[in-house]
């Protein structure tokens, strides 16, 4: 019989019906007894009253694989209204150790760390499996709001020959007896590929050899990549943003029936020197510390009633080589921050375009043009003016649900303590 | 004015309008000179008669990037029957060395290395660029097929602590003072996510340390990866797969008006025993030559009409560990190959889901447990019969295009030899 859903289950009430998942909980009473089944839909109901079933049961543990097939009946207390009667239990696969945390209680008893040794079950708690179907909708809705902005889809090395780009906290490895680095980002790639298609866009991961253990620091995390030719400046890259950041926003209350913060068709922004104003910090900061974030996020909350402020205009120095001056006042950048409710969630900016920009900049910085080699061929040999952006995933559904550790939203986290499982 | 795409242009006969893009070709008549502009649409010819214009044209060189506004002219002889005509040119960059090679010929002149070398270049030619494009639709063809079958995206670890799976040809790296190593897929993972989700599918690089320079195997590749649930063996999997391979090629028609060959809605299958009685192989041959392969293709075309065949039930021992083997005769699997004119093209089939059947076949191959701990952790705590597979993005995209060598079918190749641009 073809196994269906616990939710087709109110489509098939008088009929007898196979469903198949976990062993959610089991409530052996006097004279009755209940198992909950869990499937990728849901939670079934099945009521045991004949004396071998109820034995077989008995015997049998939470998070143990069955197939059940029984009779669909009407049940007003029962979930959904439904539940299952006279059931004929096949075991798929039986659980024949304790478990180290339960599963079937609103939240998980186990804290984090316990959590990530035992992902496999963890994982399968509801509190857990929402935020990465979240991470799924969000990059859904990248990729088509992207798709209907013409960005074409690549993918690029992770194995690159420099330790280029910040130069710090790479991962480095055995490349065929060379010397080899795992890419801290797409960038590269990415501006290198607006010569090919004029937009394009990533999904992949990068990699941080970050040393210190925080809340909000993975060595592994998924990028949202996007980088977009023929700009004026940076604000057509942040107009591709908001844009790109609606249609995340809009997949997820779309397919996880989730209400999400509204994106402004204009983002509220305000420039680097505005913004230490607003949160009363020295005029010669070089940049933004976290309570200033925060106070940004309340800021533009109060004032503009938006969750997402725009901070543009960082200084140059605090920027990586390849950001583009304003060309009204060169000590400061065409880069731009977002943040989402007080926290920095997306880098981006128009980038220098113009091959003898390049060799300055990476002059002044002290860089050996030749590890540069395959990355200025792109501008010797024209490109548009340009910009982009990059979203961490596990950060933004961070944000998003209001987990406090990104942890909670990748499934395998790796960091300075932990590569395994 | 807002610039507007090649193929824009019909609609604005008699307009002035703005297109942007590179320099794909001059021709100086004497009488007259043409510009060819390149942009994501296509291409767009300038007839330039203005003396100063000219002058300005014979000073810049092919790749220059140009924002020419003109008047929309109708022309029976031009390209789509328009041309532009008094044209003002602004360069926004100009290119001041001479091209390694010429991209406006309909092939490129440069050999596959030369090619490689100057990347940023050589993936400008349509040769190229149109083998990348077609990736983009294969992979969007791949999710969405999957999402309609209910699968759900996840994110796994590339970054692994034993060189598990198969042991030979991963890379070693420097994991915060210990060893790690690159992943070689994400069999383990989505198997366990099997656990959370019952479906999900993985597009993301996997890394093989393949001591051979051939014209199919690469470094890095881009591993289209799916696994799924409450499957009665593999011909539940072979199905899935079917309907999902529909829905990548049907998606290269849709996006790039390119014909593919047709997806039988049941893909003809043979066992291993019966493929090597057709190939003529003696019937204790281990596994399929390449050789086999073909020939086995071209029977498929003859005798069925199809593209595409299944081999099913290779020998257990040519099998990694987690196969699960044909209850009917234990030396055979429930393991499967798909060819595509006569090429391996996707690897996949049923697995062992039982946790004492793993602790078995890992005593057998000699495997320490401890080092799949987190792995084992998944069907200790109950896992129902499942299976998946996994399609080289690259080498189904040179078998879909005829390419000869997978280095033509992604961007930015890493082999034996190749860590750069």
């Amino acid at each position: 019989m073809q196994r269906i859903l616990s939710t087709q289950l109110t489509a098939h009430v008088h009929e007898k019906v196979t469903i198949a998942g976990w062993i959610h909980r089991r409530r052996l009473l006097k004279s009755v007894a209940f198992l909950i089944v869990r499937d990728a839909g849901g939670l079934s109901q099945v009521v045991v009253t004949d004396p071998q079933t109820r034995e077989q049961l008995e015997r049998l543990t939470e998070e143990s694989v069955v197939e059940v097939s029984a009779l669909v009946t009407a049940n007003e207390q029962a979930p959904n209204g439904v539940e299952l009667t006279e059931p004929e239990i096949r075991v798929l696969s039986a659980v024949g150790v304790p478990l180290p945390f339960e599963l079937h209680r609103p939240a998980l008893s186990a804290g984090l760390p316990a959590q990530l040794d035992h992902a496999a079950l963890a994982l399968r708690h509801p509190s857990r499996s929402a935020n990465l179907r979240i991470a799924a909708a969000v990059t859904a809705g990248f990729r088509k709001a992207l798709e209907e902005q013409r960005f074409v889809e690549i993918h690029t090395p992770k194995i690159v020959e420099s330790a280029t780009e910040s130069g710090a906290n790479v991962f480095q490895l055995d490349y065929f007896g060379r010397p080899g680095y795992l890419a801290q980002s797409p960038q590269f790639y990415k501006q290198l590929m607006v010569g090919v298609f004029e937009r394009v866009f990533e999904v992949g991961p990068v990699f941080r050899a970050e040393p210190s253990d925080t809340a909000r620091h993975l060595a592994q995390y998924t990028s949202l990549d996007a980088e977009m030719g023929f700009v004026t400046d940076h604000r057509d890259v942040m107009a591709a943003l908001t844009r790109t950041l609606a249609g995340m926003l809009g997949e997820v209350t779309e397919r996880v029936g989730r209400e999400t913060p509204e994106v402004p068709a204009e983002i509220p922004a305000v420039h680097f020197t505005e913004a230490l104003r607003i949160v009363g910090a020295p005029v010669d900061e070089p940049d933004l510390a976290p309570a200033h974030e925060r106070a940004l996020g309340e800021w533009a909350r109060r004032e503009h009633g938006s969750e997402f402020l725009f901070v543009t205009g960082y200084p140059m120095r605090k920027r990586p080589f390849y950001t583009h001056p304003d060309p009204a006042d060169p000590a400061y950048s065409n880069g731009f921050d977002l943040l989402f409710r007080g926290l920095e969630i997306v880098t981006g900016g128009q980038r220098l375009h113009r091959y003898a920009d390049y060799v300055a900049a990476l002059q002044e910085a002290g860089e050996p043009l030749d590890a540069y080699r395959g990355y200025l061929d792109g501008f010797r040999y024209g490109m548009p003016p340009h910009g982009g952006w990059a979203i961490g995933l596990e950060r933004f559904v961070a944000r998003l649900t209001g987990a406090a550790n990104v942890r909670e939203t990748t499934a395998f986290p790796r960091d300075l303590n932990r590569i395994a499982p």
